[in-house]
């Protein structure tokens, strides 16, 4: 393990002092965003310093006019000037002897041949000067772990899943479907031109941090395919590396190419190469967020066999068809499993999977099958499917409570994937699943997606085991 | 058309009276849901009769022992007592002369062979008296123009959308979606062990009926295939048809026929044969509620040529890249479009489709750039791609603020497909998409499958001008 690689990124992420060069009180600015990001962790553990030309005063403290005027050593430097102020900004920061440049501000590379020519004098300048620079033309980059914001979208919940991704509004938007699905994150980096840092640097540093337990890319175009791919396959033993790649056919790419300015890959070539690598590769953001849903709070099961109950008869037969065209087996129940179970359903239950408890099943029995089936030997994935029941005197959460209270009585050593169609809206299932971390699939497809992810990492995994 | 056909489902959606037999006031039971749906309309044109053994009083009203204590005329009875006495109510509702008949008591055909020949004889008991059933093993009817709720599942918003669904709960969750999206229902059936009334029928009755301007269906099997097709063909140069079918493959089969105890049908025929028809068929829940989102709210374009406005880039080269698999077209802009839309964009911007605004768009841009693309004659679909705005002070809505005034100045002629990215959660997109009746799609490729709908269907039309 080369620890100078190692090094590089971890600064970025956990700098001493940052300096935000054109940070303002003006609510129309990036700057403001950024400063107000990073001013909202009351014990963030890193020193801020705000640079400005038109505000006086930044969170009850004066403002400096040039990053040569701080007295202390500066590890980050955060630029948002305008672009045609970023290199002589650049110039003051080698003289200050920063470590690291993030460049939020655009209109470069991706703009003109101009642009590209003056990101190109920048990532230079600062080659020599031994700074390692992210962006420009980027949002930023966060630590969860340490509440640092570095960046003018928005804070994620603390988690395990972190992000390397080409664009910055795909990282914020899905960052908004973690906050509402209560999936985590510790790191997210946006990269923007990546006249430096790169892809393959970040992923060296989530490699080996140890928060980073599932990693997230969206890539647009490569530069270094081959090591790239190399990367991939040393994190994916240890590591489910989930990627959508954006700019798969003409119109995308063309549309990619004016958006980063870079020249993007053929699909055909990247799917093969990141699946042979051991990735999980996504084709739209919907299974993007169901796979990182998945990686990041189920475990790996020991086998394929699925066991379902259910008291919504349609939705259990769609995820039978979604099962079945994703290649997912169905168990036959024992003769013991049901001698257990029976004496708590009425008499109309048939004994064949998907078990239907018929539209009134109960909290109690939604946690009596759960749990037979999770302390089943024969039995490696429980789906449990459901509706929100929307009659009679349930609470909306009720099914969903007692497949948390099997899964935690059972100390959650097998993957549950409860599917309630639909529930999205309710606020109930939205407080018990942050309260239990439990995730909730919402449509049929999602839920047998999700069991194929993970038997897919299973049998990946088989392949390390001797 | 056959005027009793039409008429009988009539009377099941717009009886003047109803008698709920098994009514009762413990909120444990189906029988209380049904009875507090009907109670929920206070202005509901419908006289209500409530039939009870174990509560004397329900809405500040005696209830009665029998239907057959009631004097006045009962159009509908619903029935939710327990399977073994529902033989001896239907005797009472034939001698009482009901005209309707739902049975959403459970325990029938869908459970063994006793409870198959036990409906047997309920259907042939009410055909000989000229009775039509719905049911059973149902959750109800609902006829949301006039507030009638006839089952134990929510009320819908009022809307154009009329579903008829093999199985109650993928109705149910249909609901909630529609619900948490601002679609809205005209009316809803669901058939559960079609005794007697069946798809056909209720398609007739949806065919004719005014406020069923698109139509839902879900089915896990079909009896009489040749009708039920023929039945489509009519519909669907007037109405589109939006399907989901359960039962695909062998595991789906089984789970099926296992819930309704129904056989059913090969998937690629009934494929082939609904699409000759010229339905929507759909694959999983997630694109079935897109194109119920889509044709209920959306006009059919008068051409194929699709114009993209951004402010992340992102986004808007996945919607691209959709679009592309999906055989759907980007038009180059024209130069009067882009000489009226230049003096308002920063001067970052490049003239190519998707038109990139950058990260800041403002409301305003949002606003002149869609209604010039809404003005443009060379353009015929618009798809404005935004995420919520998570910085500066923006409000969420805001640039799905500037889309509906662009569309409501241009008096919604064309198709506006909003792509706001994962906004979902946000409580005030959902007002402003409640106020303005506006779709709003949440991630890349469901708004490109919105456009391939909306394409398909124009297409599909054509071929009935001459």
């Amino acid at each position: 393990m080369n620890s100078d690689i190692l090094f590089m990124p971890h600064i970025f992420f956990n700098p001493k002092s940052i300096a935000v060069i054109g940070a303002t009180n003006n609510p129309k600015k990036f700057g403001n965003a950024v400063t107000k990001n990073l001013l909202k962790t009351p014990q963030l553990p890193v020193q801020l310093y705000f640079i400005s030309k038109g505000t006086k005063e930044i969170n009850h403290t004066p403002t400096f006019l040039s990053i040569r005027d701080i007295q202390d050593k500066i590890d980050l430097a955060i630029i948002l000037v305008p672009a045609k102020f970023v290199e002589s900004v650049i110039d003051e920061c080698i003289l200050k002897q920063v470590q690291r440049i993030i460049i939020v501000t655009a209109g470069f590379g991706e703009i003109d041949a101009q642009g590209k020519s003056l990101e190109s004098i920048i990532a230079m300048k600062c080659r020599s000067a031994g700074i390692r620079v992210i962006g420009p033309n980027c949002v930023g980059i966060e630590n969860v772990d340490i509440g640092l914001n570095a960046s003018f979208i928005q804070t994620p919940y603390k988690g395990n899943i972190s992000m390397v991704s080409q664009s910055g509004s795909f990282g914020g938007a899905c960052i908004w479907e973690w906050y509402e699905q209560n999936i985590g994150c510790s790191k997210f980096a946006n990269l923007g031109n990546q006249i430096d840092i790169n892809f393959i640097d970040i992923l060296k540093y989530y490699k080996e941090d140890k928060n980073s337990e599932v990693i997230a890319i969206y890539v647009e175009a490569i530069k270094e395919g081959r090591d790239f791919f190399n990367e991939l396959k040393e994190i994916t033993p240890y590591k489910p590396v989930i990627i959508q790649k954006g700019g798969r056919n003409p119109t995308g790419l063309a549309a990619a190419s004016s958006h980063t300015g870079s020249i993007a890959t053929n699909y055909n070539i990247f799917k093969t190469a990141v699946e042979q690598a051991g990735c999980v590769l996504c084709e739209n953001m919907p299974d993007y967020i169901t796979a990182l849903k998945t990686f990041s709070q189920l475990p790996i099961p020991k086998g394929g066999r699925i066991a379902v109950s259910t008291s919504s008869g349609g939705s259990s037969v769609l995820f039978c068809d979604h099962a079945e065209n994703f290649g997912l087996k169905l168990i036959d129940f024992s003769k013991t499993f049901i001698e257990k179970v029976r004496p708590h359903l009425i008499p109309l239950v048939k004994y064949v999977n998907p078990l239907d408890m018929i539209a009134g099943a109960t909290e109690e029995q939604y946690y009596i099958v759960t749990k037979a089936m999770l302390e089943d030997p024969e039995i490696d994935i429980v789906v449990p499917c459901s509706l929100v029941p929307p009659f009679m005197d349930f609470e909306p959460q009720a099914h969903l409570r007692g497949i948390v209270r099997a899964w935690d009585e059972t100390h959650r050593v097998k993957p549950v994937i409860p599917l309630m169609v639909f529930s999205e809206g309710f606020q109930e299932i939205k407080d018990l699943q942050k309260k239990s971390h439990i995730p909730v699939f919402f449509n049929p497809r999602e839920t047998a997606l999700a069991a194929k992810f993970l038997v897919e990492r299973m049998n990946f995994l088989k392949r390390f085991q001797s």
